[in-house]
């Protein structure tokens, strides 16, 4: 099993678990994540672990759909769920010299139409 | 460099190339493309290489920003560029025993706006 992937599935059991402390374990100590989608950005442990802990109120809960690993990059496929609610969350990792997480970018693409160019060469499901 | 990895380099040079006989090389006979926010699905490399040659008209250029290859699982994220233009393409693949592509996963996330619950937790850029 390659590193990267192992600490991608740790960084999701804690994120699940919400301990934070063992979440924090894993995050180098100027860790940075992007959210392309809201051009939000975070920097540095402290604050990337109160991003988790206080910036998404509610019950959710993830399961891991795929995690793929290959020397210090990951990317990450969940599932999140929420009151009535699930949908696909999409995430790249880097890992820095010591095996931590230094860089991440999530992605949470939201059910969109189909163009009428491709209509006559998809079936739906 | 892992098998994956180079099969899905492969694929998205050929893509750029609008080469869809080598696209086609690619692609199990069965290969399967989900897109999950339209809930489109394309079956068999026929229709698949149709769906993408004759699916997205318009001069679209992409570049591979990353891709990340394990065993038979690859992940990729591409910026896809058209006039005036750009957004990032995120994609997940699963190859047959034979290092062909036998599923395609793919989302296309959307600018969205930024919570009220998190605004005072994160940076813009």
């Amino acid at each position: 099993m390659d590193e990267a992937h192992e600490v991608v599935a740790a960084y999701w059991a804690a994120a699940e678990a919400r301990d934070w402390g063992r979440f924090a374990g894993l995050l180098a100590e100027d860790v940075v994540y992007e959210g392309p989608q809201t051009r939000e950005r975070v920097r540095g442990r402290e604050a990337y672990v109160r991003f988790n802990a206080e910036g998404f109120p509610g019950n959710w809960h993830l399961t891991v759909h795929r995690i793929i690993g290959q020397g210090q990059h990951a990317a990450s496929w969940i599932e999140m769920s929420d009151v009535g609610d699930h949908y696909p969350g999409l995430c790249f990792f880097e890992l820095d010299g010591d095996g931590q997480i230094a860089r991440i970018t999530d992605f949470w693409p939201e059910p969109s139409e189909l163009p009428a160019s491709r209509e006559h060469l998809v079936e739906r499901y």
